[in-house]
C-alpha cells in the first residue's frame, strides 16, 4: 500500500538538494514530518522552506517522535525507540493516506550515514527507496575546499566515542568524526595531527575553523561551547589528517 | 582574474545534480569541460547534456587532457601529468576569457573523493569553491537501499589496491572499496563477509548484486568481465560488511 522515499536533504543549505530530491518530493502523494522537538527548531524550519518551495500546498502529515528512555541500556533503549517511532509513522501516514500511495521523507543529509530511517522503515515494512543526498562530511570538505582522502590513501569515518575509546587508529591517515558532542579531538595526544573543523555547515550561522591540532583544538572547543550556548544546539564535524 | 568553482556531478544520473550546482554552472562566466578520451564518450555526454538543459547556449571551451606517462614511476607520472593539465586548463580559459571571470568545472561525483581537480587547481592559483556532489559511495547505498555504518560503528573508504595489499583489516567493520579494476575482493579470504556490489551506478546502465562474498565474488567478477567488455569501460565500487 505505502511506498516510502527517503531523500536525502542536505545538510543544512537548501540547495543542498538534488534534482532527484525536489522530483522525489514532488510526486509523492504524502511528505512525512517528523518533529524532534526542543533545539531542532532551525532544522526543521529548514524541511518546511523546502516543502514551500518545492510542494507548496502539497499534503504533509507531522509526527511527533517518542524520545528515547535514557534509563535502559543504549542499544535496548534505541530499539525499544525506533519501535515507537515505526508505530508513530504508521499512524500518521495510516491518518492521512487511507488509501496507500508514496510517502516521502527528508532525511538529514544522506540516508545511508549514521541515519535510522533505513532501519524503522524495515519495521513498518514499507518497501523503501533512497534518493541520495549530500552529507555533513561532503559539506565539510567543500567548505574547507580541500580533498577528503590524501592522494590514493584511505579515509575513516568515525563517532567521537569512538576516537575517545580507541584514539588516533595507528595506521590511519586520515579521519572524519561525526557524532562528536564534547570534542574528543581532545583526547588525543595532538602532535602530528592536522584539524579541518566545521559547524552548521551550510547555513548561515556556519563556522570553520583548521590548524595544527595542538593550536587549534583549544580554540575549537571554546568556540564550539560559545556558539553550542548562544544557538541553543550545534552539529560539527571535523577531518583530523597525519601531517608528516 | 579567474575564480574557479568545482561542481559535484553525482556519478552519472542526470539528477544527482543539486539546485546549488545547477546554479554555479548558470552564473559561471565559463564552463570547462575536460575531454579525458577514449572510452569516456558516456561520462562526456552527461556533462554535455546537464549543460545543455541548465545552461543552454552558455559559453563553453572543452579542453583535451594530457595522458599521464606510464613509463615513469607512478607519483612522479602523476606530478607531471597534473602539471601539464593545469597548463592545459590556464591556456584555454585564457583563450575563451581573456577578461578574466568565474569559471565552473563538472567534477565527477564530489570533488573531495578520490579526485585531483582540487591539487590542479591549487597548481594554476586560480582561488577556488567547491560545490558538493552526490559520491559514488552514497548512490551504492541508495541502490542497494543500504545503511553505510552499522549502528554507531565506523566505516573505512579505501582502494583496490590498498586492499590487495592490506587484507580486509583486522578491526573493520565495513569497508568501502573504489578505483578497483581488478575485483580485489578475489584477494580475500570471502569467509565471514558480505558484498554490496554496484557499477554505473545512477546511469541506465546500472548493475547491481549483493551476497556472501563466498558466493556472490565469483558472480560478481564475471559479470563484471562481461559488462566491461560489452561496454569498453565500467565504473564499480562495492561495500564490505564483517557477519556475525
Ligand atoms: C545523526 S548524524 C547524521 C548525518 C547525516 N545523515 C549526514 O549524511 O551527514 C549527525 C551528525 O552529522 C554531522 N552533521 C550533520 N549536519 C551537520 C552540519 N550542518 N554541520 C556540521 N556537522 C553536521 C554532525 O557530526 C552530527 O553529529
Ligand atoms: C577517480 S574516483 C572518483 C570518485 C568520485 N569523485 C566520487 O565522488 O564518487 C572513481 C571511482 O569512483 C567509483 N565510481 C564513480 N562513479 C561510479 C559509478 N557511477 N558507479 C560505480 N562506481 C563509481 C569507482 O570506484 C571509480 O573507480
Amino acid at each position: 500500500m505505502i511506498d516510502l522515499v527517503l531523500v536525502g536533504a542536505g545538510t543544512g543549505h537548501p540547495d543542498h538538494l538534488t534534482l532527484q530530491g525536489v522530483r522525489a518530493l514532488q510526486e509523492a502523494d504524502l511528505v512525512l514530518l517528523p518533529r524532534k522537538g526542543a533545539g531542532k527548531e532551525d532544522l526543521a524550519h529548514l524541511r518546511l522552506a523546502m516543502l514551500a518551495r518545492h510542494r507548496p500546498g502539497g499534503l504533509v502529515a507531522e509526527v511527533d517522535l517518542p524520545v528515547r528512555d535514557q534509563d535502559l541500556p543504549y542499544l535496548q533503549g534505541v530499539e525499544l525507540w525506533h519501535d515507537a517511532i515505526a508505530a508513530a509513522w504508521e499512524a500518521a501516514v495510516r491518518a492521512a493516506l487511507p488509501e496507500g500511495g508514496t510517502v516521502a521523507m527528508l532525511v538529514w543529509g544522506d540516508p545511508s550515514l549514521y541515519d535510522s530511517s533505513l532501519r524503522i522503515a524495515a519495521r513498518v515494512g514499507w518497501p523503501a527507496k533512497v534518493v541520495p543526498g549530500i552529507t555533513a562530511v561532503q559539506a565539510l570538505c567543500a567548505a574547507h575546499v580541500i580533498p577528503l582522502n590524501s592522494v590514493g590513501n584511505e579515509v575513516l569515518i568515525t563517532t567521537g566515542r569512538r576516537l575517545r575509546e580507541g584514539g588516533f587508529p595507528a595506521d590511519a591517515d586520515r579521519v572524519v568524526v561525526m557524532l562528536d558532542g564534547e570534542c574528543s579531538f581532545r583526547a588525543l595526544a595532538p602532535e602530528g595531527l592536522f584539524i579541518w573543523w566545521g559547524a552548521y555547515l551550510g547555513m548561515g550561522e556556519e563556522m570553520l575553523d583548521m590548524g595544527p591540532l595542538a593550536e587549534a583544538g583549544a580554540r575549537i572547543f571554546e568556540a564550539r561551547a560559545r556558539a553550542r550556548a548562544a544557538h541553543g544546539w550545534i552539529m560539527d564535524c571535523y577531518l583530523l589528517a597525519r601531517t608528516a
